[in-house]
């Protein structure tokens, strides 16, 4: 096959057939198309767009490069969230133990943080023991035997995409909407999934902060779900502040223990059981919203969701005293510093992305693949846009005093 | 330096510093910045654009990559042409020993074939002994002694821009305007030249074959000269159907010998002159267009162009004879086929790609870097777009019956 010509017609606004974009991917995968004629297209992507069919035709193409998850034996409903990125988005942690305790089958797998955002694989191994890398057939015999796997990504899932996608990373092209459709879809569908719910956050933090480019993602996503015979719904949900008070990956684990007692900051519940709700309608557990609603806060505040996610950890190796006691377990960091506002008023805005860029500068995140995390870092954010004057602004780097948050 | 937040500045249409882009494309030369950053930028330059500052401290930073040729001591002008490239524009061969002979010194720096176009280092080779290849010391001492040296880029000329230019012909970025200005300019202000003559082309067998594009790169390549102090022109010229009657390495020469006796098509001869017109104009030689076409007509029909370039072929090594003797010399086709038309008609196009296409298919040009030419191929193309019905249609593969053509 003639790459530059590719290219070229991409570039200039043409089509790439289905057939081209299956080979194009093998032989990418396969180390015979040099990442310098890949960062090119991509680039032409970025600027050009790909048709539905194009889009649904280079998933297929990353998907097919790899294995599949093989869950179609289980009678249960299989549905899997997927969130576009924030800060404090630890709604996952949440979210999986909570809806396999309604009874739907959540084989969960996740990413690690990027850019300033965290990533619940990171959140997860903060935990003591507990292993985020299980082989398929590990995943396959945990979802059937608890409703619940929450893993990386490995080497067998969509290689190709793995590949493109670090390569996206270094060359500035991250942002083409179809190809982070492409890219997050073709990992979804490789789950074997009958149906999946999309949290796409808009605002300051999030990686689209323009709402009409979350949108047109959320559509892309949507249509090419149906394209592939797996129902997609998406949510828009804000991500101009932090979600919740936490944030840093240790952190992030005791604020969700705290969620999955029916306690934690409102927000925080809030869109978890928004998107927890959507699963339930998607897999046809609830008819309605207010049923889903009702079985999904039986379950949080029963504490069916909590003995789920001990369940988890104990499957994949954590410590599982992390679910009673979460400060006795979770690393604590040394530092604590409190910042205070040098003058009364209102708060106007806290920015994500700064809070995220801080964790990371602190040892909490990587600006390489290859560095080492300290997962006690984090960033408590007490204040929230539109607090009143004189509140106290800012909170402990590290642990300070554990916060005990009640949903009002 | 951090190339993603460049790539992504560009790509955004932001703006990269001069001293930005000196450290890039001295990291990249050094071989730390990798290809596929290098074509992202690319393609992101193609979508967006440079401004002239950007044009001109890339030039720069490619420029000083390498070496200069040395010839600030010579006390005559020293004036380059170059052509964007067509088909059976063999200009270069006729002009060179032609403003050489009217004592302008002409230190001429050619490529090779690229594309569907031939290219002057392939024509001259096809001479049996012509060297292309000299070092900066002997080209400078021939310009010194002769007035006049073609040769090739070497690997101390601007080697940031050899480099980055071999990876756009892989990537489906050459198209770019700024960065095809900064090529050109970046090889021929090394030269060290006092003015340069540019024929940009335009018509179906430019590389831009809209008017728009080339007059778009005539302006940036002249804008770029008069910000480096080289004064520079451009002219426009057809390249809508080939230049010339021979097409092909070898019989291209045979063609530039005819037309340096006074004969040849009298197109060829016209471009030749008036490109040569601009040299003399911009060297100071002449005072105005009349003066300066009556020096280069002397030169021409009087003989003096045709023994500049014998000593041209003598210094670099090639067999002289083919001066006196072109088809004693130059390597012949050995197979030869007549295309006629087959019914009455007139010719509305003759399209250049399809010849350029047509030689490259037939083993006189390149698909790679690697491949060998075979010098003899070519087509004699005796028709021209509204020539007269029954008039004879095509030309002999090869070598045919040999040509003379006389200026009309």
């Amino acid at each position: 096959m003639n790459v530059v010509e590719l290219i070229e017609r991409k570039r200039d606004g043409g089509r790439v057939e289905a057939a081209e974009w299956r080979t194009l991917m093998r032989a990418y995968a396969a180390d015979e198309v040099p990442d310098y004629q890949m960062s090119a297209l991509a680039m032409a992507i970025l600027f050009r767009g790909m048709a539905d069919e194009e889009i649904e035709a280079l998933t297929t193409a990353m998907l097919e490069s790899g294995r599949m998850l093989e869950l179609g034996h289980l009678k249960v409903p299989r549905i899997d969230k997927h969130s576009t990125g924030g800060v404090g988005d630890k709604v996952s942690l949440i979210l999986a133990p909570l809806v396999a305790a309604c009874g739907i089958a959540v084989p969960m797998m996740s990413g690690r943080g990027l850019g300033h955002t965290g990533g619940t694989l990171d959140k997860l191994e903060s935990i003591p023991g507990f292993r985020t890398r299980l082989t398929l057939e590990e995943t396959a015999a945990q979802v059937e035997r608890l409703g619940v796997a929450m893993i990386g990504q490995t080497a067998e899932i969509a290689p190709a995409d793995r590949k493109f996608y670090s390569l996206r990373d270094a060359t500035a092209t991250v942002e083409a909407i179809p190809l982070i459709a492409a890219s997050i879809m073709s990992k979804k569908l490789s789950e074997g999934l009958t149906g999946l719910v999309l949290d796409v956050k808009t605002g300051a933090g999030a990686f689209m902060p323009k709402l009409e480019d979350a949108l047109k993602l959320a559509h892309t996503m949507i249509a090419l779900g149906e394209r592939r015979g797996c129902p997609t719904v998406a949510l828009l949900t804000d991500m101009d502040a932090p979600l919740g008070v936490a944030c840093g990956n240790a952190m992030e684990v005791e604020e969700s223990v705290l969620c999955l007692r029916g306690e934690g900051p409102a927000d925080l519940r809030e869109v978890t059981l928004a998107l927890s709700a959507e699963m339930l309608l998607v897999a046809g557990v609830a008819s309605n919203a207010v049923e889903a609603r009702q079985l999904l806060v039986r379950a949080l505040d029963g504490g069916a969701a909590l003995e789920k996610f001990r369940e988890i950890v104990r499957a994949q190796g954590g410590d599982e005293r992390v679910v009673d006691d979460p400060l006795g377990v979770l690393p604590q960091a040394k530092l604590r510093h409190v910042l205070t506002a040098d003058r009364d008023g209102v708060v106007e805005r806290v920015e994500p992305r700064v809070v995220g860029r801080a964790i990371i500068a602190l040892g909490g995140g990587r600006t390489k693949v290859s560095d080492e995390i300290d997962p006690s870092v984090g960033v408590m954010v007490h204040v929230r846009p539109g607090a009143p004057p004189k509140r106290r602004c800012g909170g402990p780097f590290g642990w300070g005093r554990p916060l005990r948050w009640r949903a009002p």
